[in-house]
């Protein structure tokens, strides 16, 4: 027999209908000789009223029993306004048994204290939860507008292959032994990115895709051995068009979503601001407490460790309110974890000041900070000394965790910025000398053109990340095609011929047959929806994600294979 | 600069208009002092006029250049009626070169002769030609027309692990190597099987997802190591639901791409029927020659090949026209790969009767040839004499090359159908045991419900494929949803509960909480492009696939890695 509504969809305009529903057991409450019965399907809840004889006949049901019932669409004495099918119930006039179900290893739920592992093991009843079942949904729902606006605006979603080359540079690389090629690998891509690139050299000027990536990394909390990513590329484009594209298609997924109406374009934050003033590239905008140099405050000052400054600089955040000891001692804590050891504190109350440096600090310096921070209500004035970039970087950490503490991240608020002028290079200490700080592709900026090889500290990159609530969610670049350009970054990165040609050679090649100039962006679609859904991390919004130790509770993947699957490999276990 | 139009959409209504075009030098053409130049982009050509002066200080232009161009659009003196943008032509004024081009390896035009090597090792160069754009352009659209059929039917598109767990049954795993857990490997999903049955236990009633999955098997025509499917899965379904909802797709399908109007619901054959008709269980429809048996005809006859036939049978097609000596070879070849030495035929021209048993037929076997195949016109007779299944078997390759020899598979003639009936288990003489025809976890039919495990042979599921002009494009089943049955299944493949636990115990585990009844079926995008943009195999409908060692040319994968790539994995390649 086949289902004649959902469990989520009858209502006041239904009644007397006879109706035939399918789903799950989800409660039974027993009034007198009557049952009622929650029955649950993806779509939501209805209620059901079994009569005496049909309760003793199907007394036997329990939570999670998947049955078929028919009857009559009623009203309810009682209604429940929470729920879409809470003015109606179903007069029960027959049952039928589809399956049982044992007593599952937690309640089917949304708040449950489950340990995460043996959520994973039994994923499949994880996913009966409706907070769960919300999450995927939404998921299916944000890759449906996205993949609509994209084809709306004439791009092309092209296929790029899974089994790929492994190339030294980037993250490590997931390798698949070829069982045809003995003593070779495959490598699954950490990204489609040369694979883009060739589609604009082949004239596809407008491509996306929506595709999984690996990387093999050691796993935080944020961060999955395979990740899903929106990637595109475009011809004949720059950074300030691919901008607008991104702009474009992350309004309409807020717009579809959340219902909200966000402005364009949205803010552009150069790399140096958004770390002097956030101590880090991707800040979350949702709160103030930007970070101030204090330095000429307090330059003849009594407080020992404000003196002596020389190579280092006092980075200052002023925070509303009165901070007590335990939030204090997190946010040193946060201070620590980013290596600089002390977080200095002053509080003013009232026009009295209190706190770790209060004793010392002069009147003019008590004046002049109130000046300087516009300070009119109890405050808590935080402090560090250090170098610029460890002091900075340690302030934006504690900047980070002031956000969780005061509770000024409204899940509901989404600020978004594209961080510009990145560095073109980074100085590697590992590898001593400087390496790509986005990839060896990017095209360095219009005014170091000329210099970016000499000049490598300063150099600029025509590169740019999205961040939105602190979580960088994409980047992108303009990628180099003048093979003169290329050169002189390859011997900038000092890669030797030999290198160049066996890793990428096939690649700059292409550079040759004429390839228009070109950009592209990619987008972290778990994050993403992380966000979006207000999950507390990424396993949330994956519907068989792994735990941190790359393992998936549930099938025991990855597990021992035989030794014939070895030997057709072509390879052995070190022991 | 931004184009104002691209190279595929200038008419007579643009007569006179500014435009900023950009695109690839395909064709110069000098008229006197001044050159016509074809410009192309991913949406068509535009001719452009370069007056003398122009055309001087661009002589060094060559094919593959890509420039850009303004200049006024004007009506064109010889329209091209087989182009777009063929009633107009470009007036330049000003020239701006984006980049060189060396001398492409082979040209960029639709019929070349070219090695499939070459092209795969210039892939980005060969999806410069329009056939290659169509036919990525024509994936893109049919992914998209799929995603939009589902999801407007209520359906959600969840993703499913690349990483998952090696199972011996099936074909042979993809592996990779973790890093994380030592001597262990993840497996990459032959399908996604097991995790869309799982949803539908978690209650998401109507899943589907386009998916990557991937199978080490020695590679075919057809066949690529990673390839993409159409899968999906409904609760509370059974085949027909799965038929109905499958038939609408395809239908829009063929509809929005071939503007077809194809009928439901579709034919369905047993796969007795289609054995014992067509050889096998994928006949192309598109033409008749059903293969007949036509033993009481040579009840007493004088051919010694067709007396004493004891076990064998005479099995027949006729075919209009006569057949001559090279084509009679081929299809006898054809015969002979399938394990059956001789092709009998006899032909028949105006009364007259020859070929290789023409001698030796009765009057009366030829009367009742004649009224037994309605024969009026010149036709062509063949026989195969063997065991009823090789008999079979061999027509039906005779068959398939009659087809390709007379022209008789129009390739814009979409003959689609249901074979059904399938045998629920193969008896494999390598295991000498019964194996699943399909997977352990296909349901029986209701018919032999209570002695599919006694009277294996004779047993049948409940699982479906679909067929296009002679190729399977997908199938699928309903599943076992009751764990009895799934353990007498178990009994009757004689897996030891060890093996189940191992490889399965998790996966049955989960239908003890309460299981729906569910089907579904998965389909081959691929093939179906394959199909639809008339291609010869499916590398032409993917942009960088492999070639038939399982390489791609272009990037060397697979290839050889390092040996501190090897140690992070702790494998050692086996000398």
């Amino acid at each position: 027999m086949k289902r004649t509504h959902t469990c989520g969809e009858l209502n006041l305009t239904d009644l007397n209908k006879k109706v035939l529903l399918q789903g799950w057991v989800a409660k039974i409450r027993k009034m007198g000789a009557i049952n009622f019965v929650d029955l649950r399907d993806v779509y939501g809840i209805t209620q059901l009223v079994i009569d005496e004889k049909l309760s003793k006949k199907y007394d036997f049901l329990k939570n999670e029993y998947v049955i078929e019932v028919e009857g009559k669409v009623i009203e309810r004495k009682s209604k429940n306004k929470d729920l879409k099918t809470g003015e109606i119930e179903v007069e029960v006039s027959t049952i039928k048994l589809i399956n049982k179900s044992d007593l599952t290893p937690f309640e089917i739920k949304d708040n449950i204290e489950t340990q995460e592992d043996t959520r994973l093991t039994y994923r499949y009843l994880d996913l009966r939860r409706s907070i769960m079942q919300k999450n995927i949904i939404l998921r299916s729902k944000i890759n449906h507008i996205i993949r609509n606006f994209f084809i709306d605006n004439n791009f092309i979603e092209i296929e790029t292959p899974v089994f790929g080359k492994s190339t030294p540079e980037g993250a490590r690389d997931f390798l698949v032994p070829s069982r045809l090629n003995p003593k070779k690998f495959y490598a699954l891509p950490q990204s489609p990115q040369l694979y883009k690139q060739l589609f604009m050299i082949s004239g596809f000027d407008r491509y996306f895709q929506i595709v999984k990536c690996f990387r093999d990394e050691d796993l935080r909390i944020d961060r999955q051995p395979e990740f899903m990513q929106l990637d595109m590329e475009m011809s004949f484009a720059e950074d300030k068009d691919i901008m607008e594209i991104i702009e474009a298609v992350i309004k309409k997924i807020l717009f579809e979503v959340k219902g909200l109406d966000i402005k364009e374009p949205f803010l552009k934050m150069s790399f140096a601001e958004a770390f002097d003033k956030f101590g880090n590239d991707k800040p979350d905008l949702r709160f103030g407490y930007e970070i101030k140099t204090v330095d000429s405050i307090f330059k003849n000052t009594e407080i020992p460790l404000f003196s002596n400054l020389d190579n280092k600089t006092i980075r200052s955040i002023c925070v509303n309110g009165l901070l007590n000891k335990k939030q204090l001692e997190e946010l040193t804590e946060s201070a620590n974890q980013n290596g600089v050891n002390i977080l200095a504190f002053t509080k003013f109350d009232k026009n009295e000041w209190s706190g770790s440096i209060a004793s010392k600090l002069s009147q003019k310096e008590k004046k002049e900070l109130v000046d300087f921070f516009n300070i009119s209500n109890e405050s808590t004035i935080l402090f560090i000394v250090d170098d610029y970039h460890k002091a900075t970087k340690a302030m934006g950490a504690v900047r980070s965790s002031l956000g969780k503490i005061q509770q000024l991240c409204n899940p509901n608020d989404f600020k978004i910025l594209w961080v510009v002028d990145f560095p073109l290079f980074e100085f590697s200490e590992e590898e001593n000398r400087f390496v790509a700080a986005h990839h060896p592709f990017t095209m360095p900026s219009d005014d170091c053109l000329n210099t970016f090889d000499k000049e490598m500290k300063k150099a600029k990159a025509k590169a740019y990340d999205i961040v939105m609530n602190g979580f960088e969610i994409g980047g992108g670049s303009q990628r180099i095609t003048d093979l003169k350009i290329q050169e002189r970054m390859f011997e900038a990165l000092k890669l030797s011929k030999e290198v160049i040609d066996k890793n990428f050679g096939w690649f700059i090649n292409a550079y040759k047959y004429g390839a228009p100039y070109h950009s592209g962006c990619a987008l972290g679609l778990d994050r993403i929806n992380m966000i979006l859904s207000n999950s507390e991390n990424i396993r949330e919004v994956i519907a068989f994600p792994k735990n941190s130790s790359g393992i998936d509770p549930m099938t025991y993947a990855p597990d021992l294979v035989t030794e014939s699957q070895l030997n057709e490999l072509n390879i052995k276990i070190k022991e």
